[in-house]
């Protein structure tokens, strides 16, 4: 690519963002919008839909959400949207650390360094539109050069920096998180453990089992506990009952405000309603008599479930109980940290430990299997960038390819557009497996998913884009080991000009989260065509599975091609910037947490990042060895070793 | 090496083990011996040295001792030798069992399989002693040929049937731990923590802080504690002390017993005797005071390390402090079980987290670096085995090598010979970087050692011996691990014939053992030299990370050979008959139990032979597509996967 396409990337990326943040400002104060633009301040009750007045000024953009958003502090933050959005948000805070000093280093030292290099062609100031972006990066400096010290200091000075950012932000995190707890009223949930694998003895129930068991053992602390219960014929009753009782309700109230009744006649409209009235409420007592049957009966007969809620007397005594292996064979009597009441997930409970054992495995697979039959889709989007390529595939596009505009769409925006979408696929998938697993918290099925998430982007995203090839000859490196770096050394740089495309394309994608166009116009249909006004009101929860990785893609794009190609920095950092102020809007304004897992998914980022560096490094080791300066590349050796142990050490201190 | 060569080589071992065999039963018998072969007893009183009266019975060699091992069962052990001791002799009966299946399966049917093949030469009964003992392994057998799939099956078999044995043992050693645990009487240890990492504050006391802090997180439960305190100075006074009362006794026994005052006269000896014992005295209190001002002082002045003992009122308490995690920084407060009292290894209670850490890396390092260089007596070993590039290095050597009986001695026998040698200076190397790795218990130590011997024995014995040439060429090999398998099935089965041998030499290392030589003449000297009847008297203690990874090693040779040459196994099998017999015999007689870790070595014994079985699969994978039967090739993938599912299954179940 060069400088010039990028541009037209850059002023398309631009100008979309523009009309995102246009349009956000201006549906934002339509008032029939607040349920899409401020769906958490309605279910708080803080904002209600205002009259129709027509106001001129709503229809003006402005940019005062931008300073709304800017200005709570961090407390206002954690007491409105909880721990976990303030861990979210530190990612961007840690990420902007990071790459500040990376774009000061990498803009004035590295490009400069990078581009008076004349290993591609000699220097010329004139023309720079027309020059391969490939001339800012390492490329173009010379083999052997001393000049490549300067990367190699680089390297030394970023992985420095960015351990100890690290483990600045671990501490701060977990003070954060000790200073939630301890601020946290107590709740029943921290004095409760879940035992799973309750061993049958035949005659006695699940509920004398627990009884005896933790009466004797635990005689102290023991206070008392809850046999879980499979309840669906049960919960389905209730949710008939409910729907009819609505409808009920519903046909009570349509006589005095009825309008649409001068079809049938006033007369005919009365006793079709009485007539289903009665009818509505007969179905209903038989509904109530069923359920009280299917009630006692659920005490009565056993469909208990090995599993229950064990309640002690202390926090103490639940957290000893839950510490102490409690039986001989460590897969029956298996204790956890109960989540809290909104956050379990029912349907595992009665698994036993096999069955949970072998779920996971073949989730494991199935997620690796998926991550590898992505290559498809990537395959797709890597024909796009080699046009060439495309051009003999497909003669008669040659023409059309040709001309300027249409190939430089095609290679700089398309491809990412079309990799945008297919991974917009995949999340929901990732979750779905980790359902699958055997989790009992919607929290821990959401870290889950986010592991899989970022493994899976990290592989689909920039091993698949940077090792081109058959899927076969991707793999082969991976068969030996010690060519390793040196392959990188070759295969990442040569996808600088992609990613930097990549990182500009999504400034669009992530402006056009504010406007939630399809939020917006189901909502749109839904108050004009159907006219429906259900009085219940759901504000989203944020999916951190998804988000997550995306950004953490972001910080290990950044630091791979510090060294290569700093000139991705800093768009990665206006990237970062905006992400800062949409997220904090969304998270104050529309997204309402479902649960709070108490910042657990940082570690998660933290080995993402260690990841990041020690791919780096590895890199910085071929590339020295492929640029002909072996002392550098020997030298850069104790790095990775040092990072490790960094690792090792924050592992044992934080978690 | 052809048959005849191995069967000399199991004719000189099978005369040494007689040898052996007999000398230790006629020098067990003579009264002068007792200490050296009934340490044990002598020290526990059960026996003591008779008068000298001859008798002609206690020259003739007797099988008495045999029937005296064989008897005890397994409870009687365990009474008198404790569990370790137990889980010890398990590892002969696990062993003897799954060699019994593979010795049946590999003599039975594999041999026959293979020696009726005819890759290498036709089949020819009437000179088997000069045939190569190549002709025995799977060499033999021609490529393609579907007698391939015999052995297919037999590694399918071998494997579900050491699965099951490990299983079952797991099982079995679990149980005997919990019982052992129950019927134990309630000792001070297991009321006991150990708290380390105490975070130092100015002013207060380490003893202070402790008494703060368990009473305020453990009310309940907290009974009291010991600090640890630096007292060097105050022992090395104790043993100073000590020793002065020792020689005084001796010197004021000396005056009536006299026989040796001749020389210099009685008056002289009686008045040089009488001023020592003044002068003696006197040091004496000196050395007494000095103690008292010590003691007193050490109480004063601040000698406290930051650890601690700290005692609670019940079991249950001292387990919930243990498991629960004391301090928001995991590296303060760090809570580890209290050893029994004689299993404590003090120095390193005063090592920080950080010390301990950073000593640790080194140790390891230290480990992986000795592991390394000792390939270097492995080299010789290897040229001794190929005596055409002995002869090529060092010309004047051709004469005497091509005589029969040399080259027979010198590749049945020198190098193993060399081989143990060399290998005895080990075990107390790695036992001593263990010490340097900060554990606080010497049964931990000696656990760390056997892992760390384990693996030592494994590269090197196995290993560097397989993959002869320099050592780079060697690890080469791991660089590209795709061509593993079908490099081990070159190198692995080339080697059959000196594994051979090695088992055999092992069967006279191993009654050697019995005789203690060393321990013999140097109790003879003591006794008929130096005269000196010390009353103190210490049983040897065994040294189990010496001799379980030897066992472990003959594990391994066994299942990787099981495919390849199963010629071998019988011989491990009479190894492992004389192993049960004569360990057992010294644990009941010679060895006394320093401490009781109560099983905790089997895991290494898991592991390990599950590291076997994986090596076995991976060599078998090799082998068939060696052979060009590339759908067994494949269709052995299963297992290995198979195998390792069921050791997480293990890991899960029993850890």
């Amino acid at each position: 690519m060069i400088v010039s396409a990028l541009l037209t990337s850059v002023g398309i990326n631009l100008a979309l963002c523009i009309l995102f943040f246009t349009l956000y400002s201006v549906l934002r104060k339509q008032p029939g919008n607040i349920e899409v633009y401020a769906p958490r301040l309605v279910a708080e009750g803080k904002a209600r839909r205002r009259g129709g007045e027509f106001n001129i000024e709503d229809l003006l953009p402005s940019p005062g959400w931008v300073q709304r958003a800017w200005q709570p502090s961090e407390d206002d933050l954690l007491a409105s949207c909880g721990l976990d959005a303030v861990v979210f948000m530190r990612i961007f805070i840690f990420s902007l650390r990071v790459f500040t000093v990376a774009g000061i280093i990498g803009v004035f030292v590295l490009v400069p360094v990078n581009y008076l290099g004349d290993q591609l062609s000699d220097i010329d100031f004139a023309d720079i539109p027309s020059k391969s972006l490939d001339l800012f990066s390492i490329s173009n400096v010379k083999d052997g050069s001393n000049r490549l010290w300067v990367h190699f200091s680089a390297a030394y000075l970023i992985s420095a920096v960015v351990c100890y950012l690290l483990y600045a932000e671990f501490k701060y995190i977990s003070l954060k998180r000790l200073a939630y707890y301890s601020a946290s009223s107590p709740q029943p949930h921290h004095f409760t453990i879940l035992v799973r694998g309750i061993p049958a003895h035949d005659g006695s129930s699940v509920g004398d089992a627990v009884e005896n068991f933790f009466t004797e053992y635990h005689p102290s602390t023991y206070l008392s506990h809850v046999v879980v219960r499979r309840t669906r014929k049960l919960r389905d009753l209730m949710t008939d009952a409910e729907n009819l009782y609505k409808r009920l309700a519903h046909l009570k109230s349509r006589p005095h405000t009825s309008e649409h009744s001068r079809r049938s006649g006033f007369i005919g409209m009365f006793r079709q309603n009485g007539d289903l009235v009665r009818q509505y409420s007969k179905k209903l007592e038989d509904l109530e008599t069923n359920l009280r049957i299917e009630q006692s009966d659920a005490s009565l007969r056993r469909v208990e479930v090995p599993a229950a809620f064990v309640c002690f007397r202390s926090r103490y005594g639940a957290a000893a109980a839950l510490h102490i292996q409690q039986s001989v064979n460590p897969t029956q009597w298996v204790t956890e940290q109960a989540p809290e009441p909104r956050d379990i997930y029912w349907p595992f409970f009665s698994a036993s430990f096999m069955q949970r054992w072998v779920s996971k495995l073949v989730v494991y697979v199935a997620s690796f299997i998926l991550t590898i039959i992505f290559l498809l889709p990537v395959a797709i989007v890597q024909a796009l960038t080699n046009l060439d390529q495309l051009e003999t595939m497909f003669p008669p596009l040659v023409g059309i390819l040709e001309i300027t505009v249409v190939s430089q769409v095609i290679t700089g925006y398309l491809p990412s557009l079309i990799l945008h979408l297919f991974l917009s696929f995949v999340p929901p998938i990732m979750k779905l497996f980790s359902t699958m697993q055997g989790f009992i918290a919607l929290s821990e099925i959401e870290k889950s998913a986010c592991n899989k998430m970022l493994w899976f982007t990290i592989w689909n995203i920039f091993f698949a884009n940077v090792l081109a090839g058959s899927i076969s000859s991707r793999l082969e490196i991976f068969y030996d080991p010690k060519t390793i770096p040196s392959k990188l050394a070759v295969l990442v740089p040569a996808q600088a000009s992609f990613f930097i495309a990549y990182v500009v394309t999504s400034w669009a994608s992530l402006s056009s989260e504010l406007t939630f166009l399809f939020t917006l116009v189901g909502n749109f249909i839904q108050r004009h065509c159907l006219k429906s006004h259900d009085s219940e009101f759901h504000a989203p929860s944020i999916t951190y599975h998804s988000e997550i990785p995306r950004i953490l893609l972001f910080g290990l794009l950044g630091l791979t091609y510090f060294i290569l190609a700093p000139l991705i920095l800093p768009f990665i950092l206006v990237f970062l910037c905006f992400g800062y102020i949409i997220y904090r809007n969304q998270l104050l304004n529309v997204y309402m947490p479902k649960y709070e897992t108490g910042g657990k998914f940082w570690p998660i980022v933290h080995n993402s990042t260690i990841f990041s560096l020690i791919l780096m490094q590895a890199i910085a080791f071929g590339i020295f060895s492929l640029k002909k300066l072996p002392v550098a590349s020997s030298l850069i050796l104790p790095l990775p070793v040092l990072t490790l142990l960094f690792n090792d050490y924050c592992r044992k201190r934080f978690l």
